[in-house]
């Protein structure tokens, strides 16, 4: 059965009855969280996993569905594993929102980007005298989508990588899944950019160290399930091949969205601004950086 | 199996092979555009279709998610079967509009009142002098959620329904259907008001004229599937027993809408806005009001 | 000079060169914060001040472009002033938010309502459960403009109360002042419910106790200065005529408002929803009702 | 007096009681449309009306708060005046929306692009099959304001040029002007880019076929005026100095637009979009692309 997941854990889930030679993973509890490292080591991990080699954790944080406090081990533990896939130094850092801004589900990127603490145009002097301290510089671009732009999102971040030249480009992305399960509230980061895949638009050609020319984090957080592969999902649980489906009534026009899907795209996008900005100005309390970005 | 929907016509087809006494159904097909009256005569009926007494017309029309032109036959087909239910004469009609703006799939309501030609409020010596003539009053009402107003919207309607003293009500709402294949390309209208139903928020209290005292036509718009319902209705279809599913994977809180569904909801409440317009406006071109309106 | 101002410390600021009879006035300043009450005690007062017999409280806030902390004396202050305005009990309060949603100075009204901590609906058994305590009831509705809805929001309100009997009603409305200097850092609340005004829209009969039979409080911000008033204002502090003024020059279609309006909005609608549920809810912490409105 | 426009047309009308060398004015009537075109010829030009060698054109419209057809001659003689001044074949053009779509008055270019028909991406096998015939490639792009990327507009443009290679660039943006006459009914288009300006926000570095290496044409549209400009110019036109203004009275964060603002920005968006629209695309209909686009 095919399946279409952004997920490297899931793909893993799907495959750990076969065979894992050059694949690493790994699990930890940091605060109740859990967080699943897997490490795709070489080529044969590759071809099992169907993504290229890297890092790819996956932190489970509490529900975005509930009303938390933003100030949580949540937000902690996400910066804590996204600053351990940034390159040293304090050079400038690109943030990109990616996805659509007038489609829900999709539009995890572009809020994100609408509370990140920018800081590449703000002088020295003004920094210090507001009592900041020297910040790092750092930038964000919304992209767009290919429809309405006429250009790829890695067309638009190559272009500004070219004239601003960042240390690393950190790429936000809401992802499928395979499940249900983890919508709103699993957010995977990773060291190898965004590949192709499969969210609600078709805005994502290849955003990655080879194309940029820098390191390329990628950050994402499954938001739908497509229908289709809700339906085989379920299937395959009562233990029923796929194959008895009609096509038909599978179309690849619909998705699966948490009906509180509003509030888990709010709730997401502030937990991974928050997390971008703590793990960019650690000098500077996140109650700070909030108050300044909202 | 239990599923859900609100369109009369789905519970007929699933019924069909059973029973049919107290029901008349009749088929027409109007510039191209299917019409489907259900008519339950009697508590038989009721009892069969799990619907009150009253007329419940379907009509198929071009999908929404495709761009078409807003003059079309299904605007005219909608706007002579909504006069069929309207009380004769030309006294004020008030228009609700319920659901949720916030959430898309739910916004059919308000954005409907959003393109409503609301006249109640102009003078007879204005509406001459612009050469629009006699106008017919009408009002329009949002009543928002019950999470958000702390009212059911059946009470803020029946308050301003005994203030304003309408002729007749209009309800436009977001509804549930059972499958996939009639998401934004169905109306239903009836004359038995909004029964408690399925939408994707809890907002309904019987609207009908038992309980606002005048005569209550429902507009309704099927925009989701519930994520349960889709399941059995994939497995129904396959031959399969819903029994098999476990219900876990099937929660309550996933819900299904077309991908599309931002353009479908604006095109569904321009075409019903429009179609409500023009029936309550006979002597005016829909032309002149949608200049107005938008 | 004939000038637009809602606001009684204006009109008295205007006065106060003539005469005081039938008016009494206060100033108190409370952490801080300023705090101006205007009593007009008879018709010589009314006359004087052209606004009814009660009780008009200014507050004059840390400015709303600021970004300041929510939980601030400003919040404690208006709190405790509107307490000071409101019947005593725990009888049901219902909340009216006027003004467009759509207009971003006139939309003060509206945003307040959406960060309403409605109770009304919520069953003491549920409030219990989930440790909230017994609930006072407390029901929100925004009903929207005159050319959208047909109805003057006097005529929706009154509607609604007639239903759902509440002992008192809280208006809230954007305000249009004389002078920039106050425009986004002044609250008046007063008992004499909102009377006919120079808001954005012209979206207001009398909202009073007189045309309720409840008592009605009126809480606003002057988020809008009349671009006539405002050059009338800069010329009378230069000491010019303004009839000299070309009244050509001078449309009524022209409105002045901070550069922040966005920015300003959205605190002043915090700020004041959040006095209001405080004032509501005395026995439960702002931080609570904000995790939940949220 | 010093006053603030971006204008040449009203630069021209302060300064034509003075000198014109280097300045060569004319205007036409085309279909009732007044159109000045004024061009500044050498460095005198550019001493006396403030603004580069090039020209500048500016198109009285039908005002935008009317609600009237877009398919007018407005739209006809915006569409050929740009012609003008588009370079000659069928490459690529890059439309860069500039401002801030979070406030209304500043969301003129955001709102333009999200009615572009961007064709870069449609392969012509697609644009074919589907009658639009052979496509010329066109880009959109959105590049957000200073305080939320960290970048200039003209950083991100450059970029994005230098990757996609455009034959020109349109740059499209709210405007300031010193007369609330000319707001909302005036669209100007030049040659000359657009230079660092007096809008809402300070989201201007030049950007020019100087800065970007190739030509660079600027439309915009007057929605706001300066408060400081406004009574400036109302104390002129009364035979006032404006050195008799207290300066605190006319403090620089307010700003005047008319009442209407978001009709404005809706309708003159949606003019520009589809002059440009029509400029790009002379064998496509205006109709057809607006069933495309909207």
């Amino acid at each position: 059965m095919n399946f279409r997941t952004d997920l490297a854990l899931e793909r893993k889930e799907y495959i750990d009855k076969h065979s894992l030679d050059g694949i690493i993973s790994h699990r930890k509890t940091v605060d109740g969280i859990t967080v699943d490292t897997i490490t795709v080591t070489d080529e044969r991990g590759e071809r099992t996993l169907g993504k290229p080699i890297g890092t790819y954790i996956t932190v489970e944080t509490v529900p975005f569905t509930n009303n938390s406090d933003l100030f949580s081990p949540s937000l902690y533990v996400l910066r804590d594993e996204l600053r351990s896939l940034l390159p040293e130094g304090r050079d400038c850092v690109l943030v990109a929102g990616l996805g659509n801004e007038d489609i829900t589900p999709d539009a995890l990127g572009p809020r994100c980007i609408s509370l990140l603490f920018a800081t590449r145009h703000i002088p020295d002097s003004l920094a210090e005298e507001t009592g900041l301290g020297s910040l790092r510089p750092v930038a964000g671009i919304v992209p767009g989508v290919l429809g309405k732009t006429g250009m790829e999102s890695s067309e638009i971040i190559s272009g500004v990588v070219k004239k601003i030249k960042p240390c690393a480009v950190i790429v936000v992305d809401a992802l499928a899944s395979r499940s249900t399960d983890r919508l709103g509230k699993t957010v995977q980061l990773c060291n190898t950019g965004i590949s192709p895949g499969s969210g609600v638009g078709n805005h994502r050609r290849k955003i990655s160290e080879e194309t940029l020319g820098v390191p390329v984090i990628g950050i994402g957080v499954p938001t739908v399930v497509d229908g289709r592969t809700l339906a085989c999902d379920i299937l395959e649980k009562a233990g029923i091949s796929g194959s008895l489906i009609n096509k038909e009534d599978l179309k690849d026009t619909m998705m699966v969205t948490p009906k509180e899907i509003d509030a888990l795209i709010e709730r997401a996008s502030r937990l991974i601004a928050m997390a971008i900005n703590t793990a960019l100005h650690p000098d500077i309390s996140g109650e700070e950086i909030l108050a300044v970005v909202s």
